[in-house]
């Protein structure tokens, strides 16, 4: 076999199952999906995965599969579906680790902006970000574009849509795209600050192109997606086609991180959206109203910042549980090359202008 | 609240949680994400899911939520976004049935020819089709191209791509699609049969577009694609945009099936296929390489077919466990208006031409 990808999977076994065949199967589901004596030689020596190491661990057997990239060719959606598509369907089987060909990371290429990038577009070289999301849902484009306006001048450095503003009636989304981008250059021009406004593009594929175009052309320089509600590779499409820096959001991602089966949220949220191409990826923080550890949390941030074949390191975004009271934890916590996601908890202080204020000297002190 | 969308949910709880309270978090979370407290008035009472019913069943709750339209708009991708979007990142919530408002099934359209649109194409009209997959990868063109002529001339309706054929280099797109469109339409002409090529289209929006008009321009009616690897939406997109009939395939939805957790596979496979315009939906067959039971392979196949607003019926397309012995049977407990889908089974037998007429003798009789 020429060039390899090598997965990792924890497989969880029922009475009837043996760690053997369990391993054979999903060697020849995940490549040729067929009975192994049906196949020409040839292709059972080239193209069928080859299981590198099985071994007991206390609960599950760790199975190390190499497939020939042969198997792949250079797309990540047929990566995706490679390593985890039809077994999506089976039970007991967790994807927990990929050792990524050095020329399928560079054909992916990962984030185009990443830490350094957005750094120097912000101009901030030395803290977290802050982020703050636009919400909610039912207000019109003026009244978004105001907080946006109050976010910009109370110094927030990302102000990203609630990833639920698509383009319902309230504020469509040119509407809301021309209010708010205007709303955050003004306050730039009067502060001389900096600060981004992320739209939301997540849509089918011709709406998202047209969603993207509408940005940039409007002048953004990154925007919100959901690459489990469009596909993981527009990614790197929005990337390449339209210059755009990229937060990915992980909504419809959560069902593949349960125990005992799926992918999981390290190497999905922690490699695989990086190298797709997001710039910054958002997870749920521990403490929050989800379920991630605080190891599970560390796991993710390692991903996105590890050295990887020279690809720019993206940012951990992490949500929930970031307030004023707890800013200066988090930072210590995860360290300056993070972005604090703030949701609800500026909004229950009322001004939420003096709020933004008083969150960003927490985080610059 | 105005036009609504119900969705019923099954709860299960953890100790520290209370029936109530994880229903009004739903509520919140699918639509404004904010603590109650923080929401403008007006906002609560228009956008907010409504709980209109929540009862204990012998293991879980059953939840019902009126989500107002106005928080989906018309989109298919925030529709899903809004059903279980965040929530996906909760555990112990299963989304299990919708009623979906006429407006947006009117607008979203279904397949473009389902069951009785792909029986004219065909000119059969009173017996289940029979659909092959072309395997294995690693065949070149030429190879996969005369496994098309054997099928085509064995009878075999519908000739559709593995779905793990992409754009590897043994089998490029472009080249297996001439070659094998080639085939089956040489075959045609030659036996006054109306086979159909399917090539799996499935890639990133950009390569999707290509692939689909490809396709289309060569000749093809109908083509393959996994909507979970290039969003659902992508299916209604690819409908309107050029004009192909869908056989949708489940590659990675399978997470969302675990008990207690995800979406219903009869409302995901068995509804929102259909409703994004699947005009055929793969499912793995009970009895095969994994795990859904009769009752759920019931379940999708009515979702494909029942009364929905005029929508067209899709055809369920199950695979796994069909071969000579087995199509009878099968024959007589889904219907007429199911495609039978064979995988290994027919290379099983050597002489794939001859095998197939025998399969097609059998569904005949």
């Amino acid at each position: 076999m020429s060039e390899v990808i090598s997965a990792t999977y924890q497989l969880y076994l029922t009475e009837d199952e043996s760690p053997e065949g369990k391993a054979r199967g999903i060697a020849l589901e995940q490549t040729v999906e067929m009975p192994a004596d049906c196949l020409p030689p040839d292709i059972a020596h080239r193209m069928v995965g080859r299981i590198r190491s099985l071994e007991p661990r206390a609960d599950h057997w760790s199975l190390v599969i190499d497939y020939p990239v042969a198997a792949l060719g250079r797309e990540l959606t047929q990566c995706l579906n490679l390593l985890f598509g039809n077994i999506s369907l089976q039970s007991g089987i967790r994807l927990v680790h990929v050792d990524w060909p050095r020329s399928l990371l560079q054909q992916w290429g990962g984030p185009a902006l990443g830490v350094p990038g957005l750094r120097e577009q912000l101009g901030v070289h030395d803290r977290p970000l802050l982020c703050a999301a636009l919400k909610p849902m039912g207000l019109s484009p003026q009244a978004l574009a105001e907080r946006c306006d109050a976010f910009a001048r109370g110094g927030v450095d990302l102000i990203k849509d609630d990833h639920g503003l698509a383009d319902q009636p309230d504020a469509p989304f040119v509407n809301r795209l021309a209010a708010c981008q205007a709303a955050v250059e003004q306050a730039n021009r009067e502060t001389g600050g900096r600060s981004l406004y992320l739209p939301n593009v997540t849509a089918a594929p011709g709406l998202l192109g047209q969603r993207l175009a509408a940005a940039r052309d409007a002048g953004c320089r990154m925007v919100l997606i959901s690459p489990w509600l469009t596909g993981l590779e527009s990614l790197r499409w929005a990337r390449d086609e339209y210059g755009l820096a990229l937060m990915a959001h992980p909504a419809m991602t959560g069902s593949l991180f349960l125990p005992q089966h799926g992918i999981s949220p390290e190497l999905l949220l922690g490699e695989l959206f990086r190298i797709a191409g997001a710039d910054a990826v958002i997870y749920p923080n521990v403490g929050g109203r989800f379920r991630f550890t605080a190891e599970t949390c560390a796991g993710i941030n390692h991903g996105l910042r590890r050295g990887l074949e020279g690809l720019p390191a993206a940012w951990p975004t992490p949500g929930g549980g970031v307030d004023i009271k707890r800013a200066g934890h988090w930072k210590r916590a995860y360290g300056p090359d993070t972005i604090l996601l703030i949701g609800g908890s500026l909004y229950a202080q009322g001004d939420i202008q003096a709020a933004a204020r008083d969150l960003m000297r927490a985080i610059r002190e």
